[in-house]
């Protein structure tokens, strides 16, 4: 059958879940996936070696993205999953376009949280540059929910504080004030946490932003959505009581296994491993 | 005739001097050699498609310096100065064994500057973790300075504070605060700047160091030393009175230029090119 994610899955078919990430942020997706669908193997791609997406143009997110999908199926992905909000933002139509797989996404579930959760249509976003800059979510909100206005703040610095581990710090709490004083002066009711590595501050981005505020995690949002179409398109879950996954990333420092553990809350084996490039 | 910087030099051809960084930190080195030697024309290469090289492992860093370098001898220059630590750090030997021009780099210099500027030989490091984990300093300054100690600190953040324009800002100030702390309790007198965006920190470094900490500056180091290897090999300075210079980076973002202008001082042209890969 066609799917609205843009190409058609064998019910009988073993299902395995692609996810990518410009690097290791999309561990928020995994942690999701493994908590809600534990039987599923999972195979990942962080381009650590070309990270961050976030400051990058669309031009070279379209390239990147399709090298890390192309990545995926190779080693037998039949569903997509782009954890990379810029590359999200940037990439999927191109995706859908070029690979014969259903592909799914951060922002459209996310979006549909938010204009679930609204109460007065003022929604915050707070992203990367990249994110931003695609006015994404501002293009997409009013579509969902007419009337609604957004207010956007990109926040570079919040990535660099998470890989630096600093998740509680009081120069992380002053940096977080900072960035949502705008949005609070807009009286947002609901923010999205428009960047994977952004659920690791939740705890300090809910006490800044308020009780009154209602949070939306994309990473959850998007394994929700990905359980949801395996149960409409009756996909048998795996047999197996555990199923075997593979992380792969483009580039390994000393540092990275530390990083990964503080995403997904054990270890796991990373493998390096280098996707095609496309010129 | 051969030099120490590993190549050799003809006293009548035209130079060009080719630099490269990981992005646009390296206009920080452009900067001090516009400065020194004007009339000398220059070419860039700023790698902002993959940076930043920071959190990159010494193969991949090898692997893209190479790329980088090879970039700039095809657009003519004759003279390579890596303006990168991290490159600096893991590729310097690498580009001398494999091309056949003289490469100048950011650390040496800035070794052979702090060991004349200590009076205690209590040396101080800030850098990326790339360069830090690298050991490049501790290993260079006793070769130079017998006995001399050196102690290091990574400052992930301060790259992301200086592209966020937060260059006298709050957050910035308690940040590094907080960076240089464990370097006054080991009581260094001389703290060197081992990455190209901390020059635009300089002010608030000085500031949360203190008067007595005297500041080696790389970009000022190897643009000094570029220009001794011009004098000492007879090159004749360039007869225009103002140089043509080309400035290429290997993506550009409606944000790129204003971060360039906050480096430089003023605007000028970028081009986007993209090196050839090496697989």
């Amino acid at each position: 059958m066609q799917t609205k994610e843009g190409s058609k899955i064998d019910s009988n078919s073993n299902i395995k879940i692609g996810i990518f990430d410009s690097g290791v942020g999309g561990f928020t997706v995994v942690k999701e996936l493994l908590s809600i669908l534990p039987r599923i193997p999972l195979v990942y791609f962080g381009d650590t070696a070309r990270t961050p997406y976030g400051p990058k143009s669309p031009t070279i997110l379209k390239q990147y993205a399709l090298e890390d999908a192309r990545f995926l199926v190779e080693r037998g992905a039949n569903v997509i999953v782009i954890a990379c909000h810029s590359a999200a933002s940037c990439a999927t139509e191109e995706l859908r376009t070029r690979l014969n797989v259903p592909i799914f996404e951060v922002v459209t579930p996310s979006v549909e949280k938010a204009c679930k959760l609204t109460r007065k249509g003022r929604i915050g976003i707070i992203g990367t540059r990249a994110t931003v800059t695609s006015n994404v979510y501002p293009r997409l909100i009013p579509q969902t929910l007419s009337g609604a206005k957004v207010f956007q703040q990109p926040c570079p610095l919040l990535v660099p504080l998470v890989e630096e581990g600093w998740l509680k710090a009081r120069e992380t709490r002053i940096i977080v004030k900072k960035y949502l004083r705008p949005l609070k002066d807009k009286q947002i009711d609901t923010l999205v946490l428009g960047c994977t590595h952004y659920p690791l501050l939740k705890p300090v981005i809910q006490e800044k932003a308020g009780k009154r505020i209602k949070i939306v995690d994309p990473s959850r949002e998007v394994a929700e959505k990905v359980a949801a179409f395996l149960i409409e398109n009756d996909v048998e879950s795996q047999k197996e009581a555990s199923a075997d996954h593979e992380f792969f990333v483009s580039d390994l420092t000393s540092h990275t296994p530390e990083i990964v553990r503080r995403f997904l809350g054990r270890k796991v084996e990373l493998v390096k491993a280098v996707p095609k490039s496309l010129d």
